[in-house]
């Protein structure tokens, strides 16, 4: 059931963003080409479903929101070229197809990467996104955050530079908060402020998107040890031998296994006030915990 | 007179810049540390005094101009960082110092380059930028889109893939118009939009812009041709051994000399209106034609 919803919502979401890309002409064609690439066919859509799925709660659905949605979506899409990239992950694989610096060079993905950047924003200051250009600028001013040196990239970087030896679980959170928890928190609050959610309501759905985020990471990497590259459509067995300190290395798997388990019955309880509106944030839970890919 | 006031300027816009960067402190530090080092100590910061004296034309100068100027320079700098990547221009050397792949590496030069692109975006969302949220967001709306594929990204990508073969005038006008105009002409378009000019000012700003972009990039094509490499601060000789198409190789030196001419009359007659209040644009002009690096 919620497969088919979420697979429903990425089919949709698809023509959103596929609408939102410049039309690749002119002598610089070759950049929106690459953008069209990396940015359609795939992808579980997770960061815009979530958006959306806040933003129901609180009022039927308008443009803006689907808007929004795509906007996040390009932050998240040239996070995982970037990252892509010979100098980062050095990853040959995303999403089942040759990651971008593959199919075009190193150059586009820097490129296409930074457009897609400027593209979030240029979207995100639209006058349909919302009628009020307070909450506009809001939701500019928390993407920036949510994607700078306090949020994603922060994240990168200690996954990158910070020193192994001196990894605890409070630097190993706190880098998982920032590289995939900030765009997470992101979706969740944005959509309910999109929705009208009050403080109360952005509240909850921090919480719930701070265990989500977790949860969803710690099965990231649960996944890069047991998971099939396959179905994955990346390469799998990364982070050991990377070198790279995640919750696995830390906890070890069952330990790992049993608190993304907690996590998930948090992010439930965050959202219960909602009663049955919820369902769908609830589901999600379960998902992100299962998810073979 | 005029380069004393530039370096003026500059020593107040450096003050600008290092209170928008963030911190040096908790794990991610060595980004922080990066866009310091990137940002800081150089640079002739003609787009942020372009902006600033802009506005100074409509309305006594107020902190939000500076801070729009400063995030202007993040977009900038970012621009450098990213070009000066080995995947791209391969340059060792910016601004007299060991461009930040060099100083750093490649992960960390993509890093804080993105990290730059968003602060300026969070930057120009903040209240003190000015009191009408809709000019905020204009601002962040055509940041945007001067910096992505219609503006600078646009540029590069013609720069380094359009067939060599096929560039004529028109082609070479266009990738300068966007690779450097674009964000020249954004400096200036917006300084007058924050001092409170009237869409004819814009007009005549964007004008003034485009003359000067141009002879601002041909002088570049001259002084990569005889300019002193050390003075400069960067490597010289360069276009024509990388192949690339630029005024020079299409004009001949001399043609591009008087064509910078003809540019810098274009861009004096654009603001002729604003009589003396216009001087200090005036004689920017002859500044962009005679500089030696």
């Amino acid at each position: 059931m919620f497969p088919k919803l979420l697979n429903q919502f990425s089919q949709d979401m698809e023509t959103v963003l596929a609408n939102i890309l410049p039309e690749p002409t002119g002598p610089q064609k070759k950049i929106m080409q690459a953008m069209h690439y990396a940015l359609l066919g795939g992808g579980k859509r997770l960061r815009p479903f979530l958006m959306v799925e806040a933003a129901k709660l609180f009022a039927p659905l308008d443009k803006g929101v689907w808007l929004a949605a795509s906007a996040l979506e390009c932050v998240h899409v040239y996070s995982l070229i970037h990252d892509d990239l010979p100098c980062m992950d050095d990853d040959d694989l995303r999403r089942g197809k040759p990651s971008l610096h593959k199919a075009y060079d190193e150059a586009m993905a820097v490129l296409a990467g930074d457009a897609l950047l400027s593209l979030a924003f240029e979207i995100m200051a639209k006058d349909e996104i919302h009628d009020d250009p307070n909450i506009r600028l809001d939701l500019i001013s928390s993407l920036a955050h949510a994607s700078g040196t306090h949020g994603m990239i922060g994240g990168q970087v200690i996954d990158i530079y910070a020193d192994k030896n001196v990894y605890d679980e409070s630097l190993i959170t706190q880098l998982q908060a920032l590289k995939t928890g900030a765009l997470i928190r992101y979706a969740l609050v944005s959509g309910a402020k999109l929705g009208g959610g009050n403080d109360q309501d952005i509240e909850n759905l921090s919480k719930y998107a701070q265990a989500l985020g977790l949860a969803f990471q710690i099965r990231d990497d649960i996944l890069d040890i047991e998971g099939d590259s396959e179905k994955m459509g990346k390469k799998t067995q990364k982070d050991e031998s990377h070198g790279k300190a995640t919750f696995i290395s830390h906890y070890g798997l069952e330990k790992a296994k049993s608190k993304a388990h907690e996590l998930g019955k948090q992010a439930k309880a965050a959202i219960s006030t909602y009663g049955q509106k919820a369902d769908v944030l609830s589901e999600c839970v379960d998902f992100v915990l299962n998810r073979q890919k």
